[in-house]
Protein backbone atom coordinates (compact mmCIF):
# COMPACT_ATOMS: atom_id res chain seq x y z
CA UNK A 1 0.00 0.00 0.00
CA UNK A 2 1.59 3.23 -0.83
CA UNK A 3 1.52 6.41 1.13
CA UNK A 4 -0.75 8.57 0.07
CA UNK A 5 1.02 11.82 -0.16
CA UNK A 6 -1.61 14.69 0.18
CA UNK A 7 -2.63 12.94 3.45
CA UNK A 8 -1.61 14.87 6.45
CA UNK A 9 -0.80 13.95 9.57
CA UNK A 10 -1.92 16.48 12.00
CA UNK A 11 -4.42 19.11 10.81
CA UNK A 12 -4.03 22.26 13.20
CA UNK A 13 -7.09 24.92 13.66
CA UNK A 14 -7.01 28.11 14.72
CA UNK A 15 -10.38 29.72 14.93
CA UNK A 16 -12.99 26.72 15.31
CA UNK A 17 -15.74 28.76 13.64
CA UNK A 18 -17.75 28.01 10.55
CA UNK A 19 -14.50 27.89 7.95
CA UNK A 20 -12.33 26.44 9.81
CA UNK A 21 -14.77 23.83 11.45
CA UNK A 22 -16.01 22.75 7.97
CA UNK A 23 -12.71 22.53 6.80
CA UNK A 24 -11.99 20.12 9.23
CA UNK A 25 -14.90 17.86 8.59
CA UNK A 26 -14.61 18.59 4.91
CA UNK A 27 -10.53 17.41 5.23
CA UNK A 28 -11.26 14.55 7.37
CA UNK A 29 -14.57 13.27 4.92
CA UNK A 30 -12.08 13.54 2.25
CA UNK A 31 -9.57 10.98 3.99
CA UNK A 32 -6.60 13.49 3.85
CA UNK A 33 -6.07 14.01 7.73
CA UNK A 34 -5.77 11.75 10.65
CA UNK A 35 -5.85 14.25 13.16
CA UNK A 36 -7.27 17.48 14.28
CA UNK A 37 -5.97 19.63 16.52
CA UNK A 38 -8.10 22.97 17.50
CA UNK A 39 -7.57 26.27 18.96
CA UNK A 40 -10.02 29.14 19.52
CA UNK A 41 -9.82 32.35 21.94
CA UNK A 42 -13.08 31.35 23.52
CA UNK A 43 -12.17 28.07 25.70
CA UNK A 44 -15.97 27.23 25.27
CA UNK A 45 -15.65 27.65 21.70
CA UNK A 46 -12.60 25.40 21.62
CA UNK A 47 -14.49 22.35 23.81
CA UNK A 48 -17.92 22.84 21.67
CA UNK A 49 -15.80 21.91 18.54
CA UNK A 50 -14.70 19.01 20.47
CA UNK A 51 -17.84 18.01 21.68
CA UNK A 52 -18.95 18.24 18.11
CA UNK A 53 -16.40 15.63 16.73
CA UNK A 54 -14.96 18.61 14.62
CA UNK A 55 -11.62 18.44 16.23
CA UNK A 56 -9.93 16.01 18.16
CA UNK A 57 -7.94 17.86 20.65
CA UNK A 58 -8.85 21.31 21.80
CA UNK A 59 -5.57 22.94 22.78
CA UNK A 60 -4.86 25.82 24.91
CA UNK A 61 -3.18 28.13 22.74
CA UNK A 62 -2.59 28.94 19.04
CA UNK A 63 0.70 27.81 19.70
CA UNK A 64 0.05 24.48 21.06
CA UNK A 65 -2.94 23.81 17.89
CA UNK A 66 0.56 24.62 15.63
CA UNK A 67 2.91 21.99 17.53
CA UNK A 68 3.18 18.46 15.81
CA UNK A 69 0.97 20.24 13.07
CA UNK A 70 1.82 19.18 9.20
CA UNK A 71 -1.05 21.57 8.15
CA UNK A 72 -2.20 24.57 9.50
CA UNK A 73 -5.78 26.97 8.87
CA UNK A 74 -6.08 30.18 10.61
CA UNK A 75 -9.63 31.09 10.14
CA UNK A 76 -9.61 34.05 12.43
CA UNK A 77 -11.07 37.91 11.38
CA UNK A 78 -8.59 39.39 8.77
CA UNK A 79 -7.80 42.00 11.45
CA UNK A 80 -6.61 39.09 13.74
CA UNK A 81 -4.27 37.47 11.09
CA UNK A 82 -1.21 39.26 12.41
CA UNK A 83 -1.34 39.01 15.99
CA UNK A 84 -2.45 35.09 15.69
CA UNK A 85 0.37 34.72 13.41
CA UNK A 86 3.29 36.39 16.09
CA UNK A 87 2.08 34.10 18.57
CA UNK A 88 3.04 31.25 16.30
CA UNK A 89 6.24 32.79 14.60
CA UNK A 90 8.46 30.84 16.56
CA UNK A 91 7.11 28.00 16.22
CA UNK A 92 6.79 28.04 11.77
CA UNK A 93 8.19 25.34 9.90
CA UNK A 94 9.63 25.56 6.35
CA UNK A 95 7.87 21.82 5.93
CA UNK A 96 4.74 23.22 6.89
CA UNK A 97 1.44 24.16 4.71
CA UNK A 98 0.08 27.71 6.85
CA UNK A 99 -3.25 28.62 4.83
CA UNK A 100 -5.83 31.57 6.16
CA UNK A 101 -8.82 31.66 4.88
CA UNK A 102 -9.94 35.44 4.65
CA UNK A 103 -12.10 37.43 2.50
CA UNK A 104 -9.40 40.00 1.98
CA UNK A 105 -5.71 39.22 0.80
CA UNK A 106 -3.40 42.59 0.80
CA UNK A 107 -4.04 43.10 4.53
CA UNK A 108 -3.33 39.84 5.43
CA UNK A 109 -0.20 39.68 2.72
CA UNK A 110 0.98 42.55 4.82
CA UNK A 111 0.41 40.89 8.41
CA UNK A 112 1.95 37.66 7.24
CA UNK A 113 5.15 39.97 6.20
CA UNK A 114 4.95 41.50 9.56
CA UNK A 115 4.61 38.61 11.68
CA UNK A 116 6.56 35.91 10.02
CA UNK A 117 9.28 37.63 8.23
CA UNK A 118 11.53 35.80 6.24
CA UNK A 119 9.51 32.48 6.99
CA UNK A 120 6.43 33.45 5.04
CA UNK A 121 8.08 30.67 2.22
CA UNK A 122 5.30 27.87 3.86
CA UNK A 123 2.22 30.54 4.19
CA UNK A 124 -0.46 30.41 1.26
CA UNK A 125 -3.04 33.25 1.16
CA UNK A 126 -6.09 30.87 0.54
CA UNK A 127 -9.76 32.70 0.12
CA UNK A 128 -12.60 29.74 0.07
CA UNK A 129 -15.49 31.79 -2.19
CA UNK A 130 -18.09 29.67 0.32
CA UNK A 131 -19.86 30.60 3.71
CA UNK A 132 -23.16 31.02 5.01
CA UNK A 133 -25.46 33.91 6.70
CA UNK A 134 -24.83 31.81 9.63
CA UNK A 135 -21.71 31.30 12.07
CA UNK A 136 -20.50 28.87 14.48
CA UNK A 137 -18.71 25.62 14.69
CA UNK A 138 -22.20 24.30 14.78
CA UNK A 139 -23.02 25.14 11.99
CA UNK A 140 -19.83 23.73 10.31
CA UNK A 141 -20.59 21.36 7.20
CA UNK A 142 -18.36 19.30 5.04
CA UNK A 143 -19.55 19.77 2.05
CA UNK A 144 -19.13 23.71 2.80
CA UNK A 145 -16.14 23.62 0.13
CA UNK A 146 -17.60 21.42 -2.56
CA UNK A 147 -17.83 22.89 -5.57
CA UNK A 148 -16.59 26.54 -4.54
CA UNK A 149 -13.98 28.73 -5.84
CA UNK A 150 -10.68 28.81 -3.88
CA UNK A 151 -8.70 31.99 -4.78
CA UNK A 152 -5.17 31.34 -3.33
CA UNK A 153 -2.69 34.65 -3.56
CA UNK A 154 0.90 33.17 -3.44
CA UNK A 155 3.41 35.54 -3.35
CA UNK A 156 7.08 35.76 -4.74
CA UNK A 157 8.53 34.19 -2.08
CA UNK A 158 6.03 31.24 -1.62
CA UNK A 159 7.62 28.26 -1.71
CA UNK A 160 5.52 26.33 -5.17
CA UNK A 161 5.59 23.00 -3.32
CA UNK A 162 3.16 24.64 -0.58
CA UNK A 163 1.11 26.46 -3.54
CA UNK A 164 0.94 22.55 -4.81
CA UNK A 165 0.38 21.40 -2.04
CA UNK A 166 -2.57 23.33 -1.42
CA UNK A 167 -3.56 22.96 -4.45
CA UNK A 168 -3.98 19.56 -4.84
CA UNK A 169 -6.15 19.56 -1.56
CA UNK A 170 -8.41 22.20 -2.31
CA UNK A 171 -9.38 19.84 -5.02
CA UNK A 172 -9.44 17.24 -3.34
CA UNK A 173 -12.24 18.87 -1.54
CA UNK A 174 -14.13 19.69 -4.85
CA UNK A 175 -12.89 23.18 -4.75
CA UNK A 176 -11.77 25.09 -7.72
CA UNK A 177 -8.82 26.29 -6.81
CA UNK A 178 -7.60 29.69 -8.84
CA UNK A 179 -4.95 31.91 -8.42
CA UNK A 180 -4.71 35.72 -8.75
CA UNK A 181 -2.30 38.42 -7.54
CA UNK A 182 -3.38 40.29 -3.68
CA UNK A 183 -4.46 43.44 -5.18
CA UNK A 184 -6.18 42.12 -7.78
CA UNK A 185 -8.10 39.69 -5.63
CA UNK A 186 -9.37 42.94 -3.57
CA UNK A 187 -10.39 44.90 -6.34
CA UNK A 188 -12.33 42.44 -8.19
CA UNK A 189 -13.63 41.40 -4.37
CA UNK A 190 -14.35 44.93 -3.63
CA UNK A 191 -16.75 44.79 -6.65
CA UNK A 192 -18.54 41.91 -6.56
CA UNK A 193 -18.78 40.98 -2.68
CA UNK A 194 -17.70 43.91 -0.66
CA UNK A 195 -19.55 46.95 -2.10
CA UNK A 196 -22.77 44.49 -2.45
CA UNK A 197 -22.41 43.99 1.52
CA UNK A 198 -22.27 47.49 2.18
CA UNK A 199 -25.38 48.55 -0.07
CA UNK A 200 -27.43 45.78 1.62
CA UNK A 201 -26.97 47.03 5.44
CA UNK A 202 -27.26 50.23 3.99
CA UNK A 203 -30.89 49.12 2.32
CA UNK A 204 -31.96 47.31 5.30
CA UNK A 205 -31.26 49.97 7.98
CA UNK A 206 -33.46 52.50 5.47
CA UNK A 207 -36.22 50.29 5.67
CA UNK A 208 -36.24 49.21 9.00
CA UNK A 209 -34.96 52.13 10.59
CA UNK A 210 -38.68 54.24 9.08
CA UNK A 211 -42.11 54.47 10.15
CA UNK A 212 -43.78 51.72 9.59
CA UNK A 213 -40.49 49.77 8.42
CA UNK A 214 -42.02 46.46 10.11
CA UNK A 215 -45.05 46.43 8.34
CA UNK A 216 -43.41 46.98 5.21
CA UNK A 217 -41.02 44.42 5.85
CA UNK A 218 -44.03 41.86 6.71
CA UNK A 219 -45.11 42.28 3.57
CA UNK A 220 -41.98 41.13 1.40
CA UNK A 221 -41.40 38.61 -0.81
CA UNK A 222 -38.89 36.35 -2.34
CA UNK A 223 -36.98 39.60 -4.29
CA UNK A 224 -36.46 41.29 -0.91
CA UNK A 225 -35.51 37.79 0.75
CA UNK A 226 -32.66 37.46 -1.62
CA UNK A 227 -31.65 40.82 -2.05
CA UNK A 228 -31.37 41.04 1.65
CA UNK A 229 -29.82 38.03 2.60
CA UNK A 230 -26.43 39.00 2.80
CA UNK A 231 -27.52 41.86 5.24
CA UNK A 232 -27.37 39.27 7.99
CA UNK A 233 -23.65 38.66 7.94
CA UNK A 234 -21.41 38.95 10.66
CA UNK A 235 -20.85 42.41 11.77
CA UNK A 236 -17.24 41.68 13.46
CA UNK A 237 -16.22 40.04 9.94
CA UNK A 238 -17.89 42.80 7.61
CA UNK A 239 -16.51 45.53 9.98
CA UNK A 240 -12.68 43.84 9.42
CA UNK A 241 -13.10 43.61 5.75
CA UNK A 242 -14.57 46.92 4.74
CA UNK A 243 -11.69 48.21 6.73
CA UNK A 244 -9.35 46.51 4.95
CA UNK A 245 -10.23 46.93 2.02
CA UNK A 246 -11.74 50.16 2.83
CA UNK A 247 -10.27 52.31 -0.28
CA UNK A 248 -11.37 49.88 -3.20
CA UNK A 249 -14.39 49.36 -2.08
CA UNK A 250 -15.35 53.26 -1.29
CA UNK A 251 -14.02 53.37 -5.09
CA UNK A 252 -16.95 50.75 -6.02
CA UNK A 253 -19.56 52.67 -4.09
CA UNK A 254 -18.53 55.94 -5.84
CA UNK A 255 -18.69 53.89 -9.46
CA UNK A 256 -22.23 52.74 -7.93
CA UNK A 257 -23.88 55.83 -7.11
CA UNK A 258 -23.06 57.69 -10.74
CA UNK A 259 -25.60 54.47 -12.06
CA UNK A 260 -28.14 55.02 -9.33
CA UNK A 261 -27.54 58.81 -10.25
CA UNK A 262 -28.30 57.85 -13.93
CA UNK A 263 -31.63 55.59 -13.06
CA UNK A 264 -32.90 58.06 -10.66
CA UNK A 265 -32.42 60.94 -13.29
CA UNK A 266 -34.35 58.86 -15.77
CA UNK A 267 -37.04 58.48 -12.92
CA UNK A 268 -37.37 62.04 -11.76
CA UNK A 269 -37.59 63.21 -15.88
CA UNK A 270 -40.12 60.41 -16.35
CA UNK A 271 -37.90 59.44 -19.16
CA UNK A 272 -39.27 56.15 -20.11
CA UNK A 273 -36.74 55.59 -22.86
CA UNK A 274 -33.77 56.57 -20.76
CA UNK A 275 -35.46 54.35 -17.93
CA UNK A 276 -36.12 51.43 -20.09
CA UNK A 277 -32.36 51.20 -21.86
CA UNK A 278 -30.87 51.59 -18.30
CA UNK A 279 -32.51 48.54 -17.28
CA UNK A 280 -32.42 46.41 -20.12
CA UNK A 281 -29.10 46.76 -20.08
CA UNK A 282 -28.80 45.25 -16.33
CA UNK A 283 -31.26 42.97 -17.29
CA UNK A 284 -29.81 41.75 -20.18
CA UNK A 285 -26.29 41.66 -18.48
CA UNK A 286 -27.61 39.63 -15.64
CA UNK A 287 -29.01 36.91 -17.47
CA UNK A 288 -26.13 36.24 -19.41
CA UNK A 289 -24.07 36.08 -15.70
CA UNK A 290 -23.35 32.34 -14.74
CA UNK A 291 -21.30 31.39 -11.44
CA UNK A 292 -18.26 29.91 -12.49
CA UNK A 293 -19.55 26.72 -9.72
CA UNK A 294 -22.51 26.32 -8.61
CA UNK A 295 -22.17 26.09 -4.52
CA UNK B 1 -74.14 17.12 -5.91
CA UNK B 2 -74.29 20.49 -4.74
CA UNK B 3 -72.76 23.52 -6.63
CA UNK B 4 -69.74 24.93 -5.75
CA UNK B 5 -70.42 28.74 -5.66
CA UNK B 6 -66.48 29.25 -5.98
CA UNK B 7 -66.02 27.64 -9.32
CA UNK B 8 -66.18 29.66 -12.59
CA UNK B 9 -67.71 28.86 -15.65
CA UNK B 10 -65.20 30.74 -17.63
CA UNK B 11 -61.94 32.18 -16.83
CA UNK B 12 -60.91 35.24 -19.52
CA UNK B 13 -57.57 35.80 -19.74
CA UNK B 14 -56.20 39.31 -20.88
CA UNK B 15 -52.27 39.01 -20.95
CA UNK B 16 -51.14 35.03 -20.99
CA UNK B 17 -47.78 35.88 -19.88
CA UNK B 18 -46.09 34.11 -16.55
CA UNK B 19 -48.77 35.75 -14.38
CA UNK B 20 -52.02 35.00 -16.45
CA UNK B 21 -50.46 31.96 -17.16
CA UNK B 22 -49.91 30.17 -13.53
CA UNK B 23 -53.17 31.87 -12.87
CA UNK B 24 -54.99 29.98 -15.40
CA UNK B 25 -53.14 26.74 -14.62
CA UNK B 26 -53.40 26.78 -10.67
CA UNK B 27 -57.25 27.51 -11.31
CA UNK B 28 -57.63 24.68 -13.33
CA UNK B 29 -55.38 22.74 -11.06
CA UNK B 30 -58.01 23.80 -8.07
CA UNK B 31 -61.04 22.82 -10.06
CA UNK B 32 -62.45 26.21 -9.82
CA UNK B 33 -62.89 26.73 -13.75
CA UNK B 34 -64.17 24.81 -16.44
CA UNK B 35 -62.89 26.79 -19.71
CA UNK B 36 -60.17 29.25 -19.99
CA UNK B 37 -60.08 31.96 -22.87
CA UNK B 38 -56.80 34.02 -23.28
CA UNK B 39 -55.92 36.68 -25.27
CA UNK B 40 -52.46 38.46 -25.63
CA UNK B 41 -51.35 41.37 -27.93
CA UNK B 42 -49.30 39.26 -29.49
CA UNK B 43 -51.16 36.43 -31.51
CA UNK B 44 -47.99 34.22 -31.08
CA UNK B 45 -48.57 34.37 -27.24
CA UNK B 46 -51.77 33.49 -27.35
CA UNK B 47 -51.19 30.73 -29.75
CA UNK B 48 -48.20 29.72 -27.32
CA UNK B 49 -50.53 29.87 -24.35
CA UNK B 50 -52.93 27.41 -26.52
CA UNK B 51 -50.92 24.98 -27.97
CA UNK B 52 -48.89 24.32 -24.23
CA UNK B 53 -52.42 23.98 -22.74
CA UNK B 54 -52.38 26.69 -20.26
CA UNK B 55 -56.02 28.36 -22.54
CA UNK B 56 -58.58 26.41 -24.12
CA UNK B 57 -59.37 29.07 -26.24
CA UNK B 58 -57.20 31.66 -27.96
CA UNK B 59 -59.54 35.00 -28.30
CA UNK B 60 -58.53 37.59 -31.53
CA UNK B 61 -59.10 40.21 -28.80
CA UNK B 62 -59.34 41.41 -25.17
CA UNK B 63 -63.35 41.78 -25.52
CA UNK B 64 -63.80 38.25 -27.12
CA UNK B 65 -61.69 36.99 -23.94
CA UNK B 66 -64.41 38.89 -21.85
CA UNK B 67 -67.17 37.93 -23.77
CA UNK B 68 -68.70 34.71 -21.76
CA UNK B 69 -66.51 34.73 -18.79
CA UNK B 70 -67.22 35.22 -15.26
CA UNK B 71 -64.07 35.70 -13.93
CA UNK B 72 -61.40 38.07 -15.99
CA UNK B 73 -57.94 38.54 -14.88
CA UNK B 74 -55.62 41.34 -16.36
CA UNK B 75 -52.25 40.83 -16.49
CA UNK B 76 -50.61 42.91 -18.24
CA UNK B 77 -48.22 45.78 -17.57
CA UNK B 78 -49.09 48.19 -15.47
CA UNK B 79 -48.87 51.20 -17.99
CA UNK B 80 -51.40 49.15 -20.48
CA UNK B 81 -53.97 49.10 -17.69
CA UNK B 82 -56.02 51.68 -19.08
CA UNK B 83 -56.27 50.74 -22.48
CA UNK B 84 -56.69 47.20 -21.60
CA UNK B 85 -59.93 48.44 -19.67
CA UNK B 86 -60.48 50.59 -22.07
CA UNK B 87 -60.96 48.42 -24.86
CA UNK B 88 -63.57 46.13 -22.72
CA UNK B 89 -65.33 48.82 -20.54
CA UNK B 90 -68.94 48.59 -22.67
CA UNK B 91 -68.69 44.04 -21.97
CA UNK B 92 -68.10 45.03 -17.74
CA UNK B 93 -71.11 43.15 -16.08
CA UNK B 94 -71.63 44.16 -12.55
CA UNK B 95 -71.79 40.36 -12.18
CA UNK B 96 -68.48 39.62 -13.35
CA UNK B 97 -65.10 39.55 -11.59
CA UNK B 98 -62.51 41.41 -12.54
CA UNK B 99 -58.69 41.41 -11.28
CA UNK B 100 -55.26 42.52 -12.39
CA UNK B 101 -52.10 41.16 -11.21
CA UNK B 102 -49.84 45.01 -11.24
CA UNK B 103 -47.28 45.30 -8.77
CA UNK B 104 -48.68 49.02 -8.34
CA UNK B 105 -52.13 50.25 -6.99
CA UNK B 106 -52.43 53.85 -7.10
CA UNK B 107 -52.18 54.07 -10.79
CA UNK B 108 -53.79 50.91 -11.71
CA UNK B 109 -56.70 52.61 -9.67
CA UNK B 110 -57.10 55.72 -11.57
CA UNK B 111 -56.68 54.10 -14.83
CA UNK B 112 -59.41 51.73 -13.64
CA UNK B 113 -61.33 54.42 -12.38
CA UNK B 114 -60.64 57.00 -16.21
CA UNK B 115 -61.94 53.37 -18.15
CA UNK B 116 -64.39 52.28 -15.99
CA UNK B 117 -66.42 54.81 -14.61
CA UNK B 118 -69.42 54.04 -12.59
CA UNK B 119 -68.77 50.17 -13.51
CA UNK B 120 -65.62 49.91 -11.23
CA UNK B 121 -67.47 48.17 -8.47
CA UNK B 122 -66.56 44.95 -10.01
CA UNK B 123 -63.04 45.53 -10.17
CA UNK B 124 -61.16 43.98 -7.67
CA UNK B 125 -57.27 45.64 -7.39
CA UNK B 126 -54.65 42.75 -6.85
CA UNK B 127 -51.54 42.28 -6.43
CA UNK B 128 -49.87 38.75 -6.33
CA UNK B 129 -46.40 38.85 -4.48
CA UNK B 130 -44.60 36.00 -6.71
CA UNK B 131 -43.04 35.92 -9.61
CA UNK B 132 -39.66 34.50 -11.23
CA UNK B 133 -36.45 36.54 -12.87
CA UNK B 134 -38.28 34.51 -15.91
CA UNK B 135 -41.38 35.44 -17.98
CA UNK B 136 -43.41 34.05 -20.50
CA UNK B 137 -46.49 31.40 -20.48
CA UNK B 138 -43.78 28.62 -21.27
CA UNK B 139 -42.51 29.22 -17.47
CA UNK B 140 -46.15 29.28 -16.13
CA UNK B 141 -46.61 27.19 -13.20
CA UNK B 142 -49.97 25.88 -11.45
CA UNK B 143 -48.12 26.52 -8.19
CA UNK B 144 -46.63 29.93 -8.33
CA UNK B 145 -49.29 31.64 -5.94
CA UNK B 146 -49.09 29.05 -3.71
CA UNK B 147 -48.23 30.15 -0.39
CA UNK B 148 -47.87 33.66 -1.83
CA UNK B 149 -49.63 36.77 -0.21
CA UNK B 150 -51.88 38.23 -2.35
CA UNK B 151 -52.78 41.82 -1.35
CA UNK B 152 -56.10 43.46 -2.17
CA UNK B 153 -56.84 47.41 -2.67
CA UNK B 154 -60.96 47.69 -2.96
CA UNK B 155 -62.25 51.00 -2.83
CA UNK B 156 -64.90 52.93 -1.71
CA UNK B 157 -67.12 51.57 -4.55
CA UNK B 158 -66.10 47.80 -5.03
CA UNK B 159 -68.57 45.57 -4.24
CA UNK B 160 -68.02 43.63 -1.13
CA UNK B 161 -69.80 40.26 -2.72
CA UNK B 162 -66.63 40.89 -5.26
CA UNK B 163 -63.74 41.19 -2.31
CA UNK B 164 -65.49 37.99 -1.05
CA UNK B 165 -65.31 36.03 -4.21
CA UNK B 166 -61.75 37.49 -4.43
CA UNK B 167 -60.77 36.52 -1.06
CA UNK B 168 -61.93 32.81 -1.49
CA UNK B 169 -60.74 31.86 -4.61
CA UNK B 170 -56.79 33.17 -4.04
CA UNK B 171 -57.40 31.70 -0.56
CA UNK B 172 -58.27 28.13 -2.23
CA UNK B 173 -54.97 28.47 -4.50
CA UNK B 174 -53.08 28.28 -1.59
CA UNK B 175 -52.19 32.37 -1.41
CA UNK B 176 -52.21 34.47 1.76
CA UNK B 177 -55.07 37.34 1.22
CA UNK B 178 -53.98 41.10 2.58
CA UNK B 179 -56.09 44.27 2.27
CA UNK B 180 -54.53 47.84 1.76
CA UNK B 181 -55.37 50.92 0.75
CA UNK B 182 -53.62 51.41 -2.90
CA UNK B 183 -51.57 54.40 -1.25
CA UNK B 184 -50.30 52.18 1.77
CA UNK B 185 -49.45 49.05 -0.96
CA UNK B 186 -47.35 52.02 -3.21
CA UNK B 187 -45.01 53.29 -0.20
CA UNK B 188 -44.89 49.98 1.05
CA UNK B 189 -43.71 48.62 -1.73
CA UNK B 190 -41.66 50.93 -2.87
CA UNK B 191 -40.05 50.03 0.13
CA UNK B 192 -39.71 46.67 -0.25
CA UNK B 193 -39.40 45.68 -3.84
CA UNK B 194 -39.32 48.69 -5.90
CA UNK B 195 -36.07 50.50 -4.69
CA UNK B 196 -34.35 47.19 -4.24
CA UNK B 197 -34.73 46.69 -8.28
CA UNK B 198 -33.96 50.04 -8.62
CA UNK B 199 -30.27 49.31 -6.60
CA UNK B 200 -29.68 46.06 -8.12
CA UNK B 201 -29.91 47.55 -11.61
CA UNK B 202 -27.59 50.61 -10.75
CA UNK B 203 -25.24 47.83 -9.15
CA UNK B 204 -25.10 45.19 -11.67
CA UNK B 205 -24.34 48.26 -14.23
CA UNK B 206 -21.64 49.51 -12.01
CA UNK B 207 -20.20 45.93 -12.08
CA UNK B 208 -20.19 45.10 -15.41
CA UNK B 209 -19.64 48.43 -16.91
CA UNK B 210 -16.19 48.83 -15.66
CA UNK B 211 -12.92 47.82 -17.10
CA UNK B 212 -12.61 44.32 -15.89
CA UNK B 213 -15.96 43.83 -14.77
CA UNK B 214 -16.29 40.28 -16.57
CA UNK B 215 -13.52 39.07 -14.58
CA UNK B 216 -14.71 40.09 -11.59
CA UNK B 217 -17.95 38.61 -12.47
CA UNK B 218 -16.09 35.20 -13.24
CA UNK B 219 -15.10 35.29 -9.10
CA UNK B 220 -18.72 36.34 -7.81
CA UNK B 221 -19.96 34.19 -5.21
CA UNK B 222 -23.86 32.79 -4.05
CA UNK B 223 -23.84 36.41 -2.34
CA UNK B 224 -23.23 38.06 -5.42
CA UNK B 225 -25.46 35.83 -7.23
CA UNK B 226 -28.43 36.41 -4.80
CA UNK B 227 -28.16 40.31 -4.76
CA UNK B 228 -28.50 41.00 -8.03
CA UNK B 229 -30.95 38.28 -8.71
CA UNK B 230 -33.43 40.43 -9.29
CA UNK B 231 -31.61 43.01 -11.54
CA UNK B 232 -32.59 40.09 -14.23
CA UNK B 233 -36.48 41.51 -13.69
CA UNK B 234 -38.38 42.05 -17.08
CA UNK B 235 -37.13 45.73 -18.37
CA UNK B 236 -40.32 46.86 -19.47
CA UNK B 237 -42.29 45.62 -17.03
CA UNK B 238 -39.99 47.03 -13.97
CA UNK B 239 -39.63 50.69 -15.90
CA UNK B 240 -43.64 50.91 -15.68
CA UNK B 241 -43.86 49.92 -12.31
CA UNK B 242 -40.82 52.51 -11.39
CA UNK B 243 -42.40 55.06 -13.42
CA UNK B 244 -45.97 54.36 -11.78
CA UNK B 245 -44.20 54.43 -8.38
CA UNK B 246 -42.00 57.37 -8.96
CA UNK B 247 -42.17 59.67 -6.06
CA UNK B 248 -42.33 57.30 -3.39
CA UNK B 249 -38.91 54.96 -5.00
CA UNK B 250 -37.18 58.39 -5.21
CA UNK B 251 -38.30 59.09 -1.55
CA UNK B 252 -36.88 55.41 -0.50
CA UNK B 253 -34.02 56.11 -2.61
CA UNK B 254 -32.83 59.14 -0.84
CA UNK B 255 -33.35 57.50 2.72
CA UNK B 256 -31.18 54.70 1.40
CA UNK B 257 -28.24 56.77 0.51
CA UNK B 258 -28.25 59.03 4.03
CA UNK B 259 -27.77 54.89 5.57
CA UNK B 260 -24.92 54.70 2.79
CA UNK B 261 -23.42 58.10 3.28
CA UNK B 262 -23.43 56.82 7.40
CA UNK B 263 -21.89 53.59 6.62
CA UNK B 264 -19.47 55.61 3.87
CA UNK B 265 -18.40 58.24 6.44
CA UNK B 266 -17.32 55.40 9.08
CA UNK B 267 -15.72 53.78 6.50
CA UNK B 268 -13.88 56.64 5.30
CA UNK B 269 -12.63 57.67 8.48
CA UNK B 270 -11.60 53.75 10.01
CA UNK B 271 -14.22 54.57 13.18
CA UNK B 272 -14.17 50.49 13.57
CA UNK B 273 -17.09 51.61 16.38
CA UNK B 274 -19.05 53.16 14.49
CA UNK B 275 -19.10 50.68 11.31
CA UNK B 276 -19.21 48.38 13.70
CA UNK B 277 -22.51 49.13 15.51
CA UNK B 278 -24.03 50.38 11.57
CA UNK B 279 -23.59 46.68 10.31
CA UNK B 280 -24.97 45.15 13.76
CA UNK B 281 -27.74 47.20 13.70
CA UNK B 282 -28.55 45.80 9.88
CA UNK B 283 -27.30 41.97 10.79
CA UNK B 284 -29.66 41.62 13.28
CA UNK B 285 -32.41 42.94 12.19
CA UNK B 286 -31.99 41.38 9.35
CA UNK B 287 -31.59 38.07 10.89
CA UNK B 288 -35.00 38.77 12.69
CA UNK B 289 -37.09 39.52 9.66
CA UNK B 290 -39.39 36.50 9.08
CA UNK B 291 -41.22 36.18 5.50
CA UNK B 292 -44.87 36.03 5.92
CA UNK B 293 -44.56 33.16 3.67
CA UNK B 294 -42.04 31.21 2.28
CA UNK B 295 -42.90 30.33 -1.49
Amino acid sequence: MRTDSAVFRQLGIIGCGLMGGSFALAMRRAGLVRKVVGYSKSPSTTEQARALGVIDVAAPSALQAVTGSDIVLLSVPVAATEATLKAISHAVDPAVLYMDVGSTKADVVMAARRALGPKIGSFVPAHPIAGKEVSGVHNAEATLYDGAPVILTPLRETDPQMVARATELWTRLGAKVLTLEPEAHDTSFAAVSHLPHLLAFAYFSAVAGQPGGDDFMALAGPGFRDFTRIAGGDPEMWRDVLLANADAVLEQSALFRTHLDALEFALRSRNADALHNLIRSASEGRRNWRQRSTK
